[in-house]
């Protein structure tokens, strides 16, 4: 978990992604567009050709914490970026 | 266009879209790749559940005005969210 930053007010976790065409970007995009149906939970996306960024906030919008399910939920992106 | 912001510093066009589900906005984002790979021009994307943030900076990345196909490039984008 080391990569995702964790940030206060709003909380959430944050994670850039770099690639280095734009091939490999959609080929993620794509990948996480799935899982994030699967899991029924859409984080908000920046990216461009080549970085995508991804914030993951608390699953309980009123949470003063990030759980255990969060950090499991952003694990499971990392995966889908290898 | 009017649906198109223009802002300065640093120069581009930004526009919002809103979808009413996730299936909406993922279909859009299908069409927004292909028209970028067909294109060779990657705008910056944000994303949620149920919008799309697109950020349209000029071709040209010295330039200081939005060109004729700046704009077109929008206008094509527009239409393929209808």
């Amino acid at each position: 978990m080391d990569k995702w930053k964790q940030k206060e007010r709003p909380l959430c976790l944050e994670r850039r992604f770099e690639f280095d065409c734009y091939e490999k970007t959609r080929d993620f995009l794509d990948r996480l567009g799935d899982y994030s149906e699967k899991k029924d939970r859409y984080p908000d996306i920046s990216f461009g050709k080549t970085y995508v960024n991804i914030t993951v906030r608390p699953l309980d919008d009123d949470s003063r914490e990030l759980t255990d399910a969060d950090q499991k939920f952003a694990c499971e992106i990392d995966l889908l970026s290898e």
